[in-house]
């Protein structure tokens, strides 16, 4: 049997972490002045600030300013204590975190381990399709949208051309409409200047949503007025519409129609990442767990489970929260509490989601916003809901510094259209993976 | 055999440089309104501005400042155009270069491939040293560094933790005194605070120099004075001592003494970086190019070598001017000028190196400067010359943005010296790579 990792106890209760997203770390700064020894586990030694990953992305910022170490957070927190593992099972009779590093005894265990992309099975698509789920996703795309220009540069033929410039974005959520957008935006402001040998005319960026409507889950109007920018902006968007199949190369739609590309951007759904060693009836539909209305995992007294991997099901909420921050957020602050009344002998609260309503950026002064303040609901579309997007950003960022990058990015990116941020840094896309038969033409 | 790249002619002169160094990007820029088509081959899409890398190493700035993108630098320059690409070899008869992308035709070659690590033959040291050549070393040092305190973490024999902890760095020039210097500095500030766990009075710094003193190269004060400023830092100094062998785990010197590290730091030299096909005649001891005042390489009418892979060998320079950045500069800027000269019949000017002086920083508000101006030696050692040495990194870089950018992590590490960026992004060194017998002891 494994041995067990070296944390020196302090002689508290033990409250073990897995996962530092959103509802980690809430939970962590929680439990500030609880008297606990909190163990944070992670496999990235930093936290993703995952809404601007798509600005990572698209060369807009930096990695490092959405990133940020969790000890340097933590750094005057006396209880916290990080551990860099993977984590492989939860032994739950013997309380105890079976890791990379060995195994880490608890006497509280709380499941923040979020959500995975979801292929629906398709390997084909796994394999082949770019996901944007953690930061080295986001470089990935980076890395291909360059690479793709450059080898562009050496194509005669037309389709094989438009294989490497056009870019099929699959799912009209948040991240799928802000990446389009996005592309968009440097198609018509960047590309062009850093490519004047390439007619990016030819260049087509498609938007595909399975529903009726983009941004489903926000206002009528932020899915109209959404929809209207992005087209106006030149996007291609499918609304009613599946990806059959994509092999690389050639996208097949469940309608017949196919679209050629060789970036196919997956932001169409997302599934629970829980942990093995859990009772299996705790799991519901979409790999989350099952927890009561004090975040507590279906058949356990000491185990929690906050944010997108917990489905809080209740009346209202038939099929949990929905997978965002700001569930992650309150359940992770509110199990803090809990647990200190917990110790304290005092009742528990139950989580009531307050939902602050939700927005989407589609360029420079345009974006939506369904804002819920004060009790008053407020829509907005265009320059003011841009503006908001932009603070309500700025301000939730992890650190002073942080902010202060992103601004001088932002600011910079607002005047120049420029950030500079367009490098190819570590791996780099194959050279023209799929057909061979690209013949480099002479025409020096 | 292998096709022409696709370059669309100009119809003018082409000037083909191969690689974008301090060299190359001068003479591009010299070049600007030259009627010519200035052909840049790089294998990164970037500059990197080598000088700032040990701070990327150490955390200090982010890798995005220091690397700029070559088409977003010269977008503006109607005549220049780039391809990302390795270089194969040359044929100097038929008058192309061989690249991965195909075949490239120029009218005059400039080589501008720079230097590359010399481990002067031992493979061992290659295997298992980090070099300090390129951004990506610089961020695999950052990842060893971090995953070695993550890793000690879980260790309990003395050896094995010092192992761990200690850091061998060889080579007296100005990237192993910066580099020890910043270490020190972290080992002071920044990494107790991260690790509370460790005890950072175990972990040790050791500089080893083949000559009796650093920085050989400045003046008696600055070698002096850099080596009292790090001995104050609790560096360990090693003077006249070569490193005879190392396996990953033990450094044996040449005096038979022995040290015990797992990361080992080489910046104990360099040597050229030459392209395969040209007249073996032409390569001198270092594998540097003769070239005459003129920069052409010598054999050859119109092949050109500037920076560091150029030996300008005279009477007052035998070896050639030394591998740094000015005379790379300067003669990248001449050579442009020299080009245009030559197009339109006049006489070319010869190279006379201007040495402006050199510089090294050890830490804050300590840094050592022998400065060459109006004719006059100034030398200086801590606060001033700290300053001078902040002023002229900061205007050297490539642009605004990045002079914004470098400024406020300086700023920031000024007054917290916490920047932040100690994020382990990418490959992670493998956890305890030596020895397999350390026991995880149970210690919870």
């Amino acid at each position: 049997m494994a041995d067990y990792a070296r944390i020196a106890s302090t002689g508290k209760p033990k409250v073990v972490i897995i996962g530092g997203g959103f509802a980690g770390l809430e939970l962590v700064k929680s439990l500030r002045n609880a008297e606990v020894q909190v163990i944070l586990i992670d496999k990235q030694n930093y936290h993703t600030f995952q809404p601007l990953m798509y600005q990572v992305a698209t060369a807009a910022i930096e990695a490092e300013s959405i990133i940020h170490p969790f000890r340097k957070i933590f750094d005057d927190q006396k209880n916290f204590f990080f551990r860099l593992a993977e984590v492989q099972r939860v032994d739950t009779a013997q309380q105890f975190v079976e890791t990379s590093i060995g195994l880490i005894r608890y006497d509280y265990l709380v499941i923040a381990t979020g959500a995975t992309t979801n292929y629906f099975g398709d390997k084909l698509m796994e394999e082949n399709a770019i996901a944007m789920k953690s930061v080295e996703d986001a470089v990935q795309l980076r890395n291909t949208i360059l690479c793709n220009f450059e080898n562009s540069l050496q194509l005669d033929d037309h389709e094989q051309l438009n294989s490497l410039m056009d870019y099929v974005i699959v799912g009209g959520g948040p991240t799928g409409v802000e990446l389009a957008g996005a592309l968009s935006e440097l198609r018509q402001h960047v590309f062009p200047k850093d490519y004047p040998e390439l007619d990016f005319k030819s260049m087509d960026i498609h938007l595909i949503q399975s529903g009726g409507e983009l941004l489903k889950g926000m206002s009528k109007e932020a899915s109209v007025k959404s929809q209207q920018f992005l087209e106006e902006m030149g996007v291609q968007v499918w609304l009613n519409r599946r990806v059959k199949s994509y092999d690389g190369y050639t996208v097949t739609l469940d309608t017949g129609e196919t679209l050629i590309t060789r970036t196919l951007i997956w932001a169409a759904g997302v599934t629970g990442n829980p942990v093995e060693g859990l009772r299996p009836e705790s799991l519901l539909k979409g790999n989350r767990l099952q927890v009561d209305e004090y975040n507590r995992v279906a058949g356990y007294e000491n185990v929690f489970a906050i944010g997108d991997i917990a489905a809080m099901v209740t009346p209202e909420n038939p099929q949990g929260h929905p997978m965002l921050a700001q569930p992650a957020l309150q359940q992770g602050e509110l199990l803090g509490k809990n647990l200190v009344r917990l110790f304290a002998g005092q009742p528990l609260q139950p989580f009531v989601y307050k939902d602050q309503g939700s927005m989407a950026t589609i360029g420079k002064n345009k974006a939506v916003a369904d804002l819920k303040l004060f009790k008053k609901e407020i829509k907005s579309q265009g320059f003011f809901a841009w503006l908001i997007w932009m603070f309500i950003h700025l301000i939730s960022l992890v650190s002073f510094r942080d902010r202060l990058a992103v601004m001088l990015n932002w600011a910079w990116n607002y005047f120049t259209y420029n950030s500079g941020n367009r490098l190819i840094i570590g791996k780099k896309s194959e050279t023209l993976p799929v057909t061979e038969t690209i013949t480099h033409k002479t025409v020096i």
